[in-house]
């Protein structure tokens, strides 16, 4: 029994240890006070060592499988950063199995799939279950949703945001690329989100988008691009409008505008690592975050201490479950688009009237 | 005769006397010591009463007809400012009559008229015929032209332009709206330009847009809209997108950005008036520019300069005519898929493959 | 016993419940895992109030006098943060009790009371005692001086630097100054301590300094100013100079520039909140940080953690104790000059060469 | 006699062919229609040659001898653009023979030859005689003055401003400062200049200033330095303070930043040479003007333009010739301080009460 609220420690289990994992892992044990890391798993020999290693005096147990992680003794959550082909199953057997979840971005690359982690969480209304969309966490994102809260802009109807990667030259990406769905699902996903997080309840009427591929030709076979552009029109006169690509030159150079009838909102229309600037014989010039992690690691804090803090007090998660199941559609029709060359409509209730081919 | 280089002026007129017209002529008047504004014209009583009270010590004769004005003795060159539809037949008037002519963009809404301005134009080489695309005059847009040919950003694919307005509720801009031909005919066209001045020769594959009315309700019957976004892909694997808008709250907005594959090149980001900032209670804040004047006076000084230069020296005009064809055609085409919801295609000559409706 | 190092707690007491020390609890409850909070103190009954009320359910023993707080049973450290009167006695205080100190800036307002402190931490060298600059734990502080280490600016030779605050209607700055020692001791010292910090050892020379009252009149009685300009030459060519204000309109502005032989490294030029930019009619704005608590939250984090981590790890604190003598050195020696209007010179050692009185 | 206003040229002949002489023949052929450039004069035989070659067809006549030039058959204005230790005799001279004349600044070394000056053209007021402030003829300095006139601010009381040159590594500006007076006259006037700007009529109470050589140590000689700190205080508690700099190795940097009591404006905080940024491997980066030309060619062109106007049209000079002799002595005054490291005190009515040595 817990003398104190500082004694309160929620125990969690990491499921992957990838870059994002360890990250996970180390928020949690620095910057979470009530979370109390008990385990984590992979299913890599090379991540398991590591992890071997590294947690040694730290009180984690390592698993090279999931399903003995999660029933691990006195465990109360687990936080799903594995890759999005098993996010879900993986969701549904921590949920069965009585845990709090906190599943990474998107829910899954199937929509039927990512509706019925939807459904079994709602049937357990006891547990928290949250999709990690990790912007909405993010200061910045969440001062824009004031302002525009706050009637700053009027009303909003067009929307550019763009999620550009650094370029990676390690292959990273491109192994990566053959589970994650495809440039508009998996990179896409977040600025989709965020068009709804401005927009609000918004349903879409047709998109359409188109893809080059600058720097990884691979990609070809695997029917994806590093670089692809797409438009949103919603119902009602609203536009989105998006860039991704993972081949930047410069670094991690995520940017959002919402244009309202009154002005324009804008987060970090110019990227910057800190607030060091440098004049040298060159001109004028500052440092980019190199990836999202130092853009936003702090957003990742803030998500794992609501979350938690979700659990401790038992109150609603701070994100709706539900919320990616629009992104994601939508998602899907740009990929779509993208390798079909055709637009996609969908009528006022959002069903998609063309195409299909892509999300089978 | 000229004693010497001091004594050189080139004799032109102002063809209209709209907002633009009467900048041209200050300009000529002010900062183009080579020229001398011995004529105007305008169809327009007001204009015409206007300017006979202000120019009435310059030595300009006014004149309420175009016809006549291009008779007015020694006149050596035209510079045609007049609305969209009258810019072909007013510049092969003027061609017609031996003078040198500067066009405004875009050479006309038709593009079978354009074709034969430059066909003329080309019977006629001893004269100087320059259409108005100002944007290639700025510093900063040559400046970023130069970083380019010095490979400072690679191989250029991805381009992301927008012309944004303040908005106007003098009713302006609607009452023109019916002669310019459209979003992306008359708004787009410089940012169509641009793309191809920093792809080069590259021919459009397919085009979509979407637009919305925000603020001006009156556009729906004139088919048009007051914010459009829309995507061009060329072939070669490179991408253009688009935002215009008539409807910004904070002043006019336009900018550019070109990402190659070692870097990024941006034109104007953030706008600003001067380079004043100003802190208070409410936080730090700049102005912008109102409109395109304050924006581009510099650019259509410069393109003033170089023009009436090339007359004075013989030299051929900084920008080939032919230049806005291309820029026409793909406007034509954004403003189809608009109106229709289709997406346009195009062979890899640059003949349209889909739709053709809208130029009718 | 701790059996993994998730288990480690530093228990930690904080002394003063003023604006800061409730923050410093904060900090240390929520990001700073391996600290346990056991007590806090102070004078004031409303803070005691709210503090039985506040921290009643975190296990915080809450004391009326600090003497008997650092008796508190299995307390390791203590986080001196009230007024700087009484910095020094208590951090000898804690010393002699055989704890751990984080003592805030300056140590003391009379510099041999500040000798006494580092004399006594000197004779204690298993105890981790350190001066909180907090600004040596800032990110883009570190950055800067990194990139001067590695020669981006070759020599440095010129530093601007200022802390300039968010004017405060409360009367709670006037009724703090009467303790703080004068605006180049309190408010100066971290801009002082910068330019040791981006110089190396430097001697001062000569100082200057002139102030005047912009907001509050009562400071006169106080023989103090709210705005503050000053000039510190250090021998060996190197200039650094300041400016102090408690009397700004828009936030927290607080800056730095180095000037080197190849180039200049400027920190923060143009304070802002988070990276939103709105853009309205009355044209393109951001918000500023209010105070230094949001501008530097994360470095006190830090600072904490690397504080904590000392103890834990028995490593040496992050910052000698002895830093902090010179800037206050300086920081007397320019109040000084404020108040006589006389420069004050110093030999090659560093010995005051002129007046003497304000230091009295 | 001119037929039109488009025909009205001022008969100008330019004295001195540096760098600046040349720029401002350039400037009065394109850019100041209303002038018409007849002479020029130069005692520097290389300059000579160069003119005749480059002036040739332009109907200008190069002189050796600024006596001679003078004499020139028709001519109206002059503009003296020599070194400082002849600006005063000149502009006598020229006013004596009837010539109006634009005399860039300082108007001497001398502060009782700058009176001399004042004097004689007051005792001509049908002439216009004016001094080349040419910041004052900016329109970013122009639209923080309107700000300041329109409150934006509430009452200034703090002034920060800096000129920063590039490094010069040709030897130009050491030949030059042989004559220019020293750091303070020379390269600080404007930034002086722009503080009576801004306060309004206000008295010296007290000066101090300090300086190092960087790069040049040849000035050790010339008693003077190449960077240089200095604070003025002005009686009725308002300070500015200012940073010289002929070595920065970025660009031309020259900002001013005035502190009110409800709010702060600042000119030109982070210098750039246009609106285009480049995001490269590096970070994000822009140029900066390399010199004051490119900071302040339009200035200069707005300066000849209304001087040129104030002839045409028989009304005062835009800028009156006093206002030069206030900035000049405080000028000395810190010229004096940072020569002797003593401050400098005034009385009430502006009268130095220290030192007095330097001005010898």
């Amino acid at each position: 029994m817990a003398s104190s609220k500082q004694d309160v420690r929620i125990s969690i289990a990491v499921a992957g240890l990838g870059r994002m994992g360890k990250r996970h892992v180390r928020t949690l044990l620095n910057r979470v006070s009530a979370a109390q890391v008990v385990a984590v798993c992979s299913a890599e020999p090379s991540e398991l060592d590591w992890a071997r290693n590294e947690y040694k005096d730290w009180g984690i147990q390592v698993y090279d499988s999931y399903e003995q992680m999660i029933q691990h003794s006195g465990l109360q959550a687990v936080w799903v950063s594995t890759s999005t082909d098993v996010h879900a199953s993986q969701t549904i057997a921590a949920i069965e199995k009585g845990l709090n979840v906190l599943c990474e971005k998107p829910l899954s690359t199937d929509i039927e799939e990512a509706k019925r982690v939807v459904e079994i969480a709602n049937q357990n209304p006891h547990l928290k279950v949250m999709a990690g969309f990790s912007r909405r966490f993010d200061a910045s994102y969440r001062n824009a949703k004031a302002q525009i809260t706050n009637d700053a802009i009027g009303e909003p109807f067009v929307i550019r945001s763009q999620t550009c990667d650094l370029i990676d030259d390690t292959g990273f990406f491109v192994r990566y690329a053959k589970k994650n769905g495809g440039m508009f699902v998996d990179c896409c996903i977040h600025d989709l989100d965020l068009s709804l997080y401005y927009f609000g309840d918004v349903i879409p009427k047709a998109v359409w988008a188109v893809g080059t591929i600058a720097h990884h030709p691979e990609l070809k076979d695997l029917n994806d691009v590093d670089n692809g552009v797409g438009i949103v029109e919603y119902w009602g006169g609203k536009i989105a409008y998006f860039y991704c690509s993972r081949t930047q030159a410069h670094g991690h150079d995520v940017c959002t505008e919402v244009v309202g009838t009154k002005g324009k909102v804008m987060v970090n229309l110019v990227p910057r690592l800190d607030n060091v600037t440098v004049a040298q014989s060159i001109g004028i010039s500052h440092k980019v975050q190199p990836e999202y992690w130092e853009r936003f690691e702090d957003a990742f804090a803030t998500e794992a201490n609501e979350f938690i803090a979700s659990i401790v007090n038992n109150t609603p998660v701070p994100l709706k479950l539900e919320l990616g199941l629009m992104s994601l559609k939508i998602g899907w029709a740009l990929q779509e688009a993208l390798l079909t060359g055709e637009r996609i409509r969908f009528n006022e209730k959002g069903e998609q009237l063309d195409g299909g081919r892509a999300r089978l």
